[in-house]
C-alpha cells in the first residue's frame, strides 16, 4: 500500500468516526488539491449545514462531498425537482448532470440566488435529489471563449478526473527530503520586460511561476532548458502557477505540455479563459505573419485541461510543503499576487505578478496584506526614477477634452487599444462621460477581440472592483450593456458603413497598431483630416503606433483585399496621446505598495522592468525602507532559507 | 556519420596533408583531451623533432603519436635496444610494453635522463624500436599508494582506453546551444569550511568542481541532489575537476560513481594518488568508528580509473566550450588553482581551491597570473579581520626553541600532525635545524600515514618548491632521506622501544588527536612530565587536541590491547603550541593574492570560510580594490555572462 493509499484509508476512518452513524462513507479520494468524500447518504450529509466545515477544519483539507453514484435520482426527475427549488429570478440557463461525479452544473444569470443564504438552496437541492450542485454564472454577454472552455471541459470530464486524481496524489505524497531550503531561480523577465518565468524550489518541490514570451523579441524565450526547469525532464516540475493571462506571462504555458509536462496549472478562472483566448490568438498572429508557431492549438487545450482554478483568498495545498494563495493584483481580470507559504512556517514568498496599486474603474487596487511574507518578487515596469504617470482622474479629464475637441471637428475618433483590460477601462470612462453629458452621446464601436474580452469580464464580475460588480449584478446598470456600445461583427462591410456614417468612436485592436482591424480603420479614416487618433496606451519602440505618435505620416497599408500589394497612405488625422491608463503601478504606486505592505518583507527582488527601472527601484526601496533588495539577472538562483 | 566521426576524418586528411608523403597515417582518434595519431612510420615521425609541435599548433589540439601496432619491434628486442639508448645513470627500474597502444612505460629514478635534451633520447628510442616511450619516476622512497595506483591502471588499461575514447568524443562533440552564458552554482563550502562543491555551467556544459565532506559534521554533504548537479541525472555532468586531495574537497568524489557518474576527473597526478590514499583511509576510519561508509573501496578504484592527470600550465580542452588550466596553489602536493577559459574569449573564471600565497619550504607560493580572468572564486579560511598568523620564519624559530627546551628536560617530543603537507613541512624544518646544529641531532620517528605521504611527495618532486625539487633530484641531498628519519613500521612493539629509548621526536597522526597512532603515543609518554607535546596545526573545537591545548589533563584512553575498556590517563607532558605552519594563506596572504593578481578580476566570490571570514574578506576586497565581491550562501547561482 502506497503512502497515499494509507493516508486515504486513515482519512476515511477519521471521517467515518466523525460523521453520525447513519451516514455511510463509501470512498475517499484526492482530486487535485481537494479531498472528495463519497457517501451513500448525501441528503443526510446536506442536512447538517456545518458538517463539511467541521470536517475540513479537523482534517485541514478542502473537502467536497459527492453522492455515491448508486443513490442518485434519475436526471429527468432531478431536473424537475431542481427547477422547483431554485427561484425563477435566478435565471437558470442550463442544467448539466454528470453521473460519474454526481454533480449537476447549474448555469444561472444570478448564481447567488441558486446558492441561497449561506448555501441553503444548494443544500436543499442535494437533500431532495442527491446530486451535488455546482453553480456557474451565465455570461451576461455571450462569450464564445467561455462557452468553448466550458464545453471542452465537459467533454474531457473523464480524462480530467484522472488528471486531478493523479495531481491529488502528487500533492499529498509524503515529503522525502530531510533538509529544508527555499530558492528562486530566474528564467526570464529580469532586467527586461517579457518572458516571465521563475522557479520556486524547495528540497521536495519545484514550482514554475509564469511562462511568457518577450513581445517584439522573437526567439527570446524563458531559459526553460536549464536543469532547474525542464533540463532535468518535465517531471522535474511539480506545478505551474500563472499570475495572469498577458502573453508575457502565459504565451509559453502550452509549450510546457509539448515538452512533456503533465501537471497542474494553478490560476484564477478568468485567467484560464483569457489564456485560452490570448494564446490561440498568439498562434493565429504567428501563422498570419508566416512564423512557425512554437506549439499547436491542441496544446492550448491540454493547458486548459490541466488548469485548476483557485479563487482569491483560498489557501490551497499545491505540494507537500507548499500552500498557494491568490490575491487581487488590480492589473487585469483575474490577475493575482501569488503568495506561497512554504513548509510548516518555514518561509513565505509573494510574487506580485503585474500590479496596479491604486483602484481603477475596473479593479480594486492590489492586495498587499499577508499573514506573513519574507520575500517579495516585484514587478518594476515603471520602477525608474522618473516613471511617474498622470493620475487616473487627470487622464480621464484629458480624454474627455480630446474627445470633445475631436467631436467638434466633425470626424471620427479612433482609439487603438489592447483587447484585455485597457479597452474595458476606456469603455467605462466613455459610458460614464456620455451618461453624465460630459461628452456627446455617440456610438462606440468595438472591433477585434475587445467585445469578446468584455464578455469574459462580465462573466466574472466577482473579479471586478466592488461597485462595478454590484452594477453588473443588476442588468439594467451593467455599463458594458449600454446602448452606446456596438460590436463590429459584420467585417469590412460594417466598417465601411461606420466610416461613411455619423460621428463615432472606434476602439480597435491591436493596441500598438501592429496589425489587426486597426489597420483597416486606418485605411478607412486615416486620411480624413477631420478625424482624430487617440493613443491611450504605451507604444513600444519599433511599432507603427510609436511612429505615428512621432509624427510619421506616410503609412504603409496593405491593400484592403489582402492581396499583398502594399500601398502608402498619407496620414492626415489629428494624433493625440492621453497618458495615465496603464494597467501597471507607476513608480509612486510601486513604492506605496511596499510602504503600506503588511508585513513588510525583508527582501525584494525587482523584476519585470528594464535594467534601469529594476535597479532604480531596487535602490530606492533599499534607501527608503532599509530592506535587502536585488535587481536579479536571468539565470540566477537566490537562496532564502 | 556522427559529427565526431566527420571531425576525425577531416583531421586525418589535414594531418596526412601536413606530414611528409613518406609518413602514412593509419588512424586518428580521441583519447580524453588528446588527439592520438597512429602511423605506420613512427621512426620517420620521430626524426622530425618539430613535426608534432607544428601539427599541434596548426590543429590547436594536444597530439600524441603512436605507432600502428603492425610496425612494432618485438618487446624482447626492443628492451635490449632501449637499454642501450638510455644512459645507465638514469636508473631504469622497470620497462613495461603495451602492444595495444604501442607504448613502453619506462620507470626510472631520473626521468630527465630518459627524456634527454628537448626529448632527444625519447625520439631516439622511437626511431630505433617504433614504440612510444612514456616516462615515470621511480619513487625515491617506495610508496605503496603510487605502486598500487600504477599497477591498477596497468591492469585496467583496456577499459581505460574505452573510457578515454568516450570522453574524447564527448569533449569534441559539436556545441549545440545557440546561447552563451556562464553560471556558478554553490553546492557547499559557502559560509562554512568543508563539503566544497561548485557547478560551473554554460549553455552546453556542466562541470563539478570538488566534491568534499564536512569534517566533524556527519551527514552535511554537498547538495548533490539538486537539478543543477545530479538531480537531473549523473549524465548531466560533463566533467569533474578536483583542486586538491584534502577530504573536504575530495571525500565524495568516489560517491559520484555510485550515483552513476561515468565521466572524467581532472586533477594533477599527485592529487589522484593522494585522493586514493585519503579516501581509502576515510572509509577505514568510518568502519573503525562504526559508521556506514557512503561508498565502497571499489568506487575509489572507479574514480582513479576515470582520472585524467593534467600538469600545471597545460591548457586542456575539457568540453566543447571549456579549457582548463591548473596552476600551483602552494597548499598541498598537487593542489591547483583551476582556471577555466569559456567559449571563444567569452569569459574566464579561476577557482583558487585552497591556497598559500607565500613560499613555504615545500611549495612555491600560489600562482596568480593568468592570461585573463573576470571572476575569482576564492578560499577565505583565514579571511577574518584578525586572522593574521605568525610568519614562517618566526614559527620555525619558535619550534626550534620549543624543541631545545624540551630536549633539556630529557624527555620525548610528541608532535601530532596531518599526514599530508604539514608533516613534510615540519620534517624539512627539523632536518635543517639538526643539520645546521640549531637543535640537537636525534631520531625523528614518523608514525601513521606520514611516511607514505612523504613517499608520494618524493615521487613528484616537480610539484615541490624549485630548490627542494633540485635537492631531491640528487639522492644525497634529498632531505626526506636523511638518517634522522625513521618510519615506525613495527607497530606497538617498535613504539614501546622508542618510548623506552633515547630522546627523540615523534611525528604522528591524527593531527587533531582524534584517533590513529597518536593515541598510542599518548599512552606511552602522556604521563611523563619530562616529555613535551607540541601542536603545530589548527585544533578544531570538540577535538581531543583542542582540549589538551586548553589544559585538560584527564585523558580518556582505550586499553592498549584495544579491548574496549576505557581508562583515564593523567596528562603530565608539557603542552606547547607553535602557530604559523598552516597550509592556508592568512588574511594578509589572501589580500596580497588579490592585490598582486594579474589581471585583477572584476568579481570575487569568497567561499571556504565561516560566515564571518567570508563576509570580512568580501568587504575588505570591496573596499580596498573596488571590485564586486560576494559571500555566497550554499545553493545559490551567480550569472556572469
Ligand atoms: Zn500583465
Ligand atoms: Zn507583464
Ligand atoms: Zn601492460
Ligand atoms: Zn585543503
Ligand atoms: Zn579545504
Amino acid at each position: 500500500m502506497s503512502s497515499v493509499e494509507r493516508q486515504l484509508e486513515d482519512l476515511k476512518a477519521e471521517i467515518t468516526d466523525e460523521v453520525p452513524d447513519d451516514i455511510s462513507i463509501s470512498d475517499v479520494r484526492y482530486e487535485g488539491p481537494e479531498l472528495v468524500v463519497y457517501t451513500r447518504h448525501p441528503k443526510k450529509f446536506a442536512q447538517d449545514g456545518d458538517l463539511i466545515r467541521r470536517l475540513a477544519s479537523k482534517l485541514r483539507k478542502r473537502i467536497t462531498v459527492r453522492p455515491d453514484p448508486d443513490v442518485l435520482s434519475r436526471p429527468s426527475e432531478a431536473r424537475a425537482e431542481i427547477e422547483e427549488v431554485i427561484p425563477e429570478e435566478a435565471g437558470v440557463t442550463d442544467l448539466d448532470f454528470h453521473a460519474d461525479t454526481g454533480e449537476v452544473v447549474i448555469e444561472a444569470a444570478k448564481p447567488g440566488m441558486v446558492i441561497g443564504r449561506h448555501g441553503s438552496t444548494l443544500r436543499e437541492i442535494t437533500k431532495r435529489v442527491g446530486w451535488t450542485p455546482e453553480v456557474v454564472r451565465t455570461p451576461p454577454i455571450e462569450s464564445s471563449t467561455v462557452s468553448n472552455v466550458r464545453n471542452f471541459l465537459k467533454q474531457e470530464r473523464e480524462e480530467r478526473r484522472d488528471i486531478l486524481e493523479r495531481i491529488g496524489r502528487q500533492i499529498h505524497r509524503r515529503q522525502m527530503a530531510d533538509e529544508q531550503w527555499v530558492r528562486i531561480t530566474t528564467l526570464g523577465c529580469c532586467r527586461e520586460v517579457g518572458r516571465a518565468a521563475f522557479v520556486l524550489s524547495t528540497a521536495d518541490t519545484r514550482i514554475l511561476i509564469d511562462c511568457g514570451d518577450k513581445p517584439g523579441a522573437e526567439g527570446e524565450v524563458p531559459y526553460l532548458q536549464v536543469p532547474e526547469a525542464l533540463g532535468a525532464g518535465a517531471s522535474n516540475l511539480d506545478a505551474v502557477v500563472l499570475t495572469h493571462a498577458h502573453l508575457d506571462h502565459s504565451a509559453l504555458i502550452p509549450l510546457l505540455f509539448k515538452y512533456g509536462y503533465d501537471g497542474p496549472i494553478y490560476c484564477t478562472e478568468p485567467t484560464r479563459d483569457l489564456m485560452g483566448l490570448l494564446t490561440l490568438d498568439y498562434l493565429d498572429v504567428a501563422a498570419k505573419e508566416g512564423r512557425a508557431p512554437p506549439y499547436e492549438s491542441e496544446m492550448v487545450r491540454e493547458a486548459i485541461k490541466h488548469c485548476i482554478p483557485i479563487e482569491y483568498g483560498d489557501v490551497t495545498d499545491i505540494a507537500p510543503d507548499v500552500k498557494l494563495t491568490f490575491h487581487n493584483a488590480g492589473h487585469i481580470l483575474g490577475s493575482a499576487v501569488s503568495h506561497f507559504h512554504i513548509g510548516d512556517g518555514l518561509y513565505n514568498v509573494a510574487f506580485s505578478g503585474d500590479i496596479h496599486y491604486d483602484d481603477t474603474r475596473l479593479f480594486n487596487g492590489a492586495v498587499n496584506e499577508f499573514p506573513r511574507v519574507e520575500t517579495l518578487v516585484m514587478e518594476s515596469t515603471y520602477g525608474g526614477r522618473n516613471d511617474y504617470q498622470t493620475d487616473q482622474e487627470d487622464a480621464e479629464r484629458q480624454l474627455v477634452n480630446v474627445i470633445n475637441e475631436a467631436h467638434e471637428k466633425g470626424g471620427k475618433v479612433l482609439i487603438p487599444a489592447f483587447a484585455v483590460g485597457r479597452s474595458q477601462e476606456i469603455m467605462l470612462v466613455l459610458e460614464e462621460a456620455m451618461r453624465k453629458g460630459k461628452i456627446p452621446e455617440m456610438p462606440v464601436h468595438l472591433d477585434g477581440m475587445i467585445w469578446e474580452a468584455t464578455a469574459i469580464h462580465t462573466t466574472y464580475p466577482e473579479y471586478l472592483r466592488d461597485d462595478l460588480r454590484d452594477r453588473i449584478f443588476h442588468d439594467d446598470e451593467n455599463p458594458f450593456l449600454a446602448d452606446y456600445f456596438n460590436h463590429i461583427d459584420g467585417g469590412e462591410e460594417e466598417r465601411q458603413e461606420v466610416a461613411d456614417g455619423e460621428q463615432a468612436i472606434v476602439l480597435s485592436t491591436s493596441g500598438m497598431v501592429t496589425g489587426g482591424p486597426i489597420m483597416s480603420w486606418l485605411r478607412h479614416v486615416g486620411s480624413d483630416p477631420d478625424s482624430t487618433m487617440v493613443f491611450v496606451g504605451y507604444q513600444a519602440q519599433g511599432t507603427l503606433g510609436r511612429r505615428i505618435q512621432n509624427g510619421w505620416d506616410e503609412i504603409p497599408i496593405n491593400d484592403r483585399n489582402g492581396g499583398g500589394r502594399s500601398n502608402t497612405m498619407t496620414m492626415k488625422m489629428d494624433v493625440k496621446t492621453v497618458d495615465g491608463f496603464s494597467g501597471h503601478a507607476d513608480r509612486q504606486g510601486l513604492m506605496n505598495f511596499v510602504r503600506t505592505m503588511n508585513p513588510r518583507p525583508e527582501k525584494v527582488l525587482c523584476v519585470h522592468g528594464d535594467e534601469k527601472s529594476t535597479q532604480d527601484l531596487s535602490s530606492a526601496l533599499y534607501h527608503e525602507f532599509n530592506m535587502r533588495t536585488f535587481a536579479p539577472k536571468n539565470l540566477e538562483t537566490f537562496r532564502f532559507k
